[in-house]
């Protein structure tokens, strides 16, 4: 990197690598079977050590590779390591991509490879600024680890950078920096997983953060829309399914956001349509899909250490279309807990969640399942 | 990292990424197969290209992500990106943990994570610091890869803490820090496997560093007791096994290390009870097991090189829960070699391996191999 | 690092970690499906988003860590998180390897782990350096990944070293440094793959820059030969096979670079011998196998920015060992395109292809496929 150049355009660098690349990351311990009610309680989506056989569990390991290349060029790579299905443990990428600005303020830049899709406030919350253990359903149902292989154009005036940039560093549970407006298309098939069909899908949002007096609010609205392939890994021998496996995959959602200075709301809600299990005709069907939820927080700070408590609840009645024969999903739950920051670098969450989860497909087509249990996450950020 | 803090109540960081988290690791290359007198002898456990078929192999290829992060957290993650079977070097976690500690001097202190568990002393030292190649079947038959999903306590006296440290520095050979007494609970599966049944396994271990004139020597014992679930991809059709797939995994083992200084003694032994293939019964039975380990070593400065030359017999007689029908076990073995350490970070490992190895399941019932080999193993530090 | 050394024989180091150790690595995005004629026309070797199904895809995405520790040993470790087939993008090693000079100038050097074969030059070209999206089928057809678990030895004249780094630096497109001569072994069965028989392949190089006026230019010779095992995965039901599974394997190739100072040549030729399947009877055979490429490329500097227009021709008339039946091929196929790079971190390659594939193996002995298309790479390097 710090190279004589005798005939390229370049000026010659001086800087060092770990100048312009650097290095964080985060680890997420968890147990879920203290005070469980019903084994047979669980949220593939949400966490796999849910109930029965569960025990102690790594959530998330991931590391964080990233910088800024100049003026006009930014990298991210992060891959977990507690990925591979069934604890196995394996890196996998969650994020891979880069930016190119088309100004040196990056106000207007492309983002392209594998990232987030602007679709939802919580989905694009980390889970370090997130304060339940696990996105709500209605919403997150929508594209399963929340990122694709895509290219985004975002648009973000430099006093909204600032802006973004200071409600996470304060605390206040922030998004990160997603545009005040975004598009662009992606494969469609989720993240992680081969695209099927020769089609893209398209997605728009509009998000605008504003003062009002010393509080700040943060109105959003977001589409997509596109067709999605059922994989056929994905489907149980006997069920119908459409000769050409594809299904229209359309949401649109609102957003509300009053950040926690410190008592916070953060609520959104989203409509569509997608595949989903009948099990009336044991066929895979385009069906209405519509849930979300509401979380109220409370932001304290006890002498050198930050206290949340929240409560939030949520809802959702559709299909997950990554799912075996997009099984089909009524979700009611509520959560009541905290997290606790005694220092920067550590940080202890514990809610008692309630719920109620009918998730069924071919194979199981009556599966109600309704308790309580209490949930424990420890995190170390760096 | 380097924030502007406004209403955070932790005081702002000066302190760049580097110097909180440093990286590290280290790769092994191995041959096998020169002065080799039975191909059909092998240890799947040790080193999958002893044997028929095996060539030039990655044993290792590990990068280590770890940092102080303030006063009371610490974290490292060290992926291995020699796994995933057959040599096709998928990056698979090893350690993810990370530990609080309850003072600033941190002799108190809860590792959280995948971490290894504290159950002997060979299964503590890192491949860098131990001298044969591959660790005892005895001890080490006890936990895959040394390492479960796991909340341990661990308490090291500042005195003792300086100790271990200058134990790695010297070159003794020693195991790092498990404290001279620690205590905890795991999933009992092994790492890197999904939990089965409900129950957690539980461990203790006590450990004594102290000087005697110029030499180091360390006393220890350590126990541990839980339940096993036979994985059912792990049973071959048709071989006998309980209901509920449940065995008593139990062991309780004893340790005497003197230090290299220059002349090094390092024995152990363990005796238990665990599942066991029985080819008399074509059952997998709950059976008595026992083994362990002397190795004699002596540190030579020729120079500015190191080397030791070593000799290890080990001994075991049980199952191995975690291989097919908890394959039965019979190994007696020799082993006579040396580590070359020419400049810091190069290390070169000759042992001659006499061994008699037997190994039944249901598949092969009659399976006894014996035979010598040269193994050789080139290694760098970073 | 940092170590107080009380009895060790090396001197104390005062050296950061961060100067020792480097992190690099770079991401490639693409989409290959812009004006094409034919979804049928694939390449699983070249790029597994080719053609029906494809979409935005990420063909590579490296980190690099490398270092050079002390005065004779060096490693490099890079994992690819764009690996584990169908797009899931899990993270497994490309190279793995350290080397140890015989002298500090290191002049004389083994490299020891998995790292890339030295046959061809465009096999050694990183994708950084190389100009068409993906290698010629003539000579990559040898060794999938072009690298092998292996010992080479290398010699580089001091004089040379610096000449290699020149070329690289200046944007020439050169290949790296793998010796004016080296020599070798390797396992046979290719990188990331188990070895399956007793023998190992022996392969030899020679290649050698020189100044003519003020164009470089190096014409280079190589060769391998060995014992190919065909994997049983990879034997459709009802195919012919030897029955020890073995087949010769055994190349030589002769290379011609001029580098683009501003107009470059490249080209490279290669005979051989190898498992083919042959469709009119069924069966696995050894046959001759010849192809190889031209070239053609110019150097534009642009005000800052780079641009290098390019042509290559390329064809192949043999089998791939390592796919399906020893997967038959003819191949004749034509780029045209440039590669801009408008700053120093980001590159973007076009060009149009026309192609003539036939690829067939017992399963679709009968599969000949032309077409058109345009394919796009966005590339940040860090």
């Amino acid at each position: 990197q710090n190279q004589k150049t005798d005939t390229l355009p370049y000026p010659a660098s001086h800087t060092k690598w770990y100048d312009n690349i650097s290095i964080g990351g985060y680890v997420q311990a968890r147990y879920n079977r203290l005070l469980e009610t019903n084994p047979d309680l669980e949220c593939r989506q949400c966490d796999s050590s849910w109930g029965e056989g569960g025990g102690i569990s790594l959530r998330r390991v991931r590391l964080k590779f990233s910088g800024n290349l100049g003026d006009y060029v930014y990298f991210y790579i992060q891959p977990d390591f507690a990925s591979g299905g069934m604890g196995q443990h394996f890196g996998q990428i969650r994020d891979a991509y880069f930016e190119v600005g088309l100004t040196k303020k990056k106000e207007f830049r492309f983002r392209i490879g594998q990232s987030k899709v602007p679709f939802g406030f919580e989905n694009m919350q980390s889970s370090q600024n997130r304060l339940p253990l696990d996105r709500n359903d209605g919403i997150n149902s929508s594209i399963k680890n929340e990122r694709e292989l895509s290219v985004f154009f975002y648009y973000t005036p430099e006093r909204i950078q600032e802006l973004y940039k200071t409600v996470v560093r304060e605390g206040l549970k922030g998004s990160g920096d997603y545009g005040i407006f975004g598009f662009g298309v992606f494969n469609g098939q989720t993240g992680n997983a081969p695209e099927l069909n020769n089609e893209l899908h398209v997605v728009a949002r509009a998000s605008y953060p504003f003062q009002v007096g010393n509080q700040i609010i943060e109105p959003g609205i977001q589409a997509y829309t596109g067709k999605y392939q059922m994989p056929l890994g994905n489907l149980s021998p006997g069920v119908s399914v459409r000769d050409d496996l594809n299904y229209l995959d359309q949401r649109i959602a609102a957003t509300f956001v009053l950040y926690p200075q410190p008592f916070g709301i953060q609520a959104e809600y989203n409509i569509g349509r997608g595949p989903e299990f009948n099990k009336e005709t044991g066929a895979i069907e385009e069906t209405p899909l519509h849930g979300g939820y509401a979380t109220l927080s409370y932001r304290m700070v006890l002498g050198s250490q930050l206290l949340y408590p929240f409560l939030r609840y949520h809802t959702y009645d559709g299909g997950k279309k990554f799912e075996r024969d997009a099984r089909s999903y009524e979700v009611n739950e509520l959560e009541i807990g905290f997290e606790w920051r005694p220092v920067k670098a550590f940080e202890l969450v514990a809610h008692y969640t309630l719920s109620s989860r009918r998730f069924e497909d071919f194979q199981r087509p009556d599966n109600l399942q309704e308790g309580g249990l209490l949930r424990l996450q420890a995190q170390v950020n760096f």
